[in-house]
């Protein structure tokens, strides 16, 4: 049911100035005209508020994936711990590796080897002795070019979307590749987004007792749901129900939540975030021969697929005045 | 994040009255008493509003699950269309046997025979398509008993409480063993429970093209989440990710759910809907000798356990003045 509050016509116009990070531009052009479009009323695109869904991508789209996704380094960070408490490991590969501060080493690590290390590092505990470890690791660990905390490397220029899409009306949802234990932990503090509305890759939990009797749930060593390329718009329709009106995203696995998005009548709003610029963020992609690289991978392809279907590509570098709010 | 609107201090007191069908006793006491503990600033109980969560069971709990499950209903009427498009289907069990309209046997069915019936009834069709069927049935089929839709036949006492909930903060969410797909058609509109907000069994989707390129989700028969007993908790982690408050429920299906809520820190409401009334619904369950059935199974362990546990056992019969809003 919608609250009362988001029932009301609501003056678009008046709060585009919540959108102040923003250059003016075709991308910023394209928020205000698919908010315009699908809130008022005399509009033939308007949607009634409760069906107002919007979702958003996370590693790179929402904050900084750059050097590695931060649920990664945490996981890293999690093997000495885990080490002392499981000797083998010490001995065992992709821990080896890891245990040894190699970068190099550390750097070919296979896609394989990453699985084991999150499988490994994320299970085996209750979901709530999960969400502890989680907290005591955002409050000390630190991004090594900034600095700071991760939870400050978001995007200033998204966190004002978001708000401006939820000032109209819109449900906003986290639809990320990474696991949706982890980002819940901290969805709500930094994005304004709870729990229930955060979707993303899920390891399997188990109903089970501990000693006491208390009920408790183990987080298990097996991959129920990986939220990425088709299992974004399959984990849109478990988890959501709905198709959604407008997602952002910044890679080739956000490519068809875009697409389904896309196919849906109406007004709808399709926006990848291209990271083109060196100096205040990184610069990686298909555009002016910037180099690839292992993560968040926006391809040529993706490109030319949203320059034809009308997805607004996002210039970091052109469409942002501001990148972080500590600017 | 929570609107406005709902972090102001609720008069849980003047809203009472909103209880109209349930007589004074200590069902309805038991539901004052915990919302006045969780929305009074000044009580050691206080939640947050962003944290107030209540999950209901559906068949039995907020609806009429006798004869039949009405999903099971609908999926017995899908037969014949099925059987017109795959006539192999007349010649193959058990849908030769649905297809008899022969009472007694089809009485006899197994718990096999329903998953075959229900697993090839439901999928083969975009989601959208399930959707429109769905809507169809609703608006035509009817209750053997009372000769109305099914979507007429929800208690009023519990619509009560879910709207005396919302009003307090609390956000409500149907956790129920069938499908959430189905549910989601008509949860909004007849409970108010938006279908993001429905959690349910899940059979997968699969991302796929329609033959214009256009992209559609497949409903597959393959039950990814049996969402009954140890995995009614397991579903509320998955979808919700935090422990409700509140839970509600009518059988051994709900018990670890109710388990779960209550093994939470401060106030929590723990309630099980007893049907004692044979002349206003139906009487079955463990008390005074009442026959117990294939369905919603509330035993006489489950009856001693809420009672040794202190959940609220609601007896239609003494606790609900009025069953139906139509009497």
């Amino acid at each position: 049911m919608v609250p009362t509050l988001l029932t009301t016509d609501s003056p678009a116009q008046a709060q585009a100035s919540q959108l102040a990070s923003w250059s003016d531009g075709s991308a910023k052009q394209a928020i205000l005209d698919f908010v315009r479009s699908t809130t008022d009323r005399a509009s033939p695109n308007f949607v009634p508020p409760g069906e107002r869904i919007a979702t958003f991508d996370q590693d790179g789209t929402l904050w900084v994936e750059h050097p590695m996704y931060s649920q990664m380094m945490y996981c890293f960070d999690r093997v000495p711990a885990l080490a002392a408490q499981k000797p083998a490991l010490k001995r065992t590969e992709p821990f080896k590796t890891v245990l040894s501060g190699n970068r190099a080493a550390i750097a070919k690590l296979t896609v394989l080897d990453l699985e084991k290390i999150i499988i490994t590092t994320l299970t085996g505990m209750t979901t709530d002795e999960f969400d502890v470890e989680v907290k005591k690791w955002l409050a000390t660990a630190k991004d090594p070019r900034w600095k700071r905390s991760y939870t400050e490397l978001t995007y200033q220029p998204m966190q004002e979307v978001m708000s401006y899409l939820r000032a109209n009306g819109y449900k906003t949802f986290i639809v990320t590749g990474f696991g949706q234990d982890f980002v819940r932990v901290y969805s709500e503090q930094i994005y304004g987004i709870p729990p229930e509305q955060v979707v993303g890759s899920v390891l399997a939990t188990k109903y089970d007792y501990a000693k006491d009797g208390k009920p408790i749930l183990i987080k298990e060593p097996e991959l129920m749901f990986n939220d990425n390329n088709t299992l974004k718009p399959e984990g849109i329709h478990l988890m959501i129900g709905r198709r959604p009106y407008a997602a952002f995203g910044n890679s080739t696995g956000d490519r068809q939540m875009l697409e389904y998005t896309g196919a849906g009548k109406g007004a709808r709003l399709m926006m990848l975030v291209l990271h083109d610029d060196a100096q205040r963020e990184y610069a990686y992609g298909p555009v002016q021969g910037l180099p690839d690289t292992k993560v968040g991978t926006f391809t040529q392809a993706l490109y030319d697929e949203a320059k034809k279907k009308g997805w607004t590509v996002i210039s970091m570098k052109n469409d942002w005045k501001r990148i972080f709010a500590f600017e």
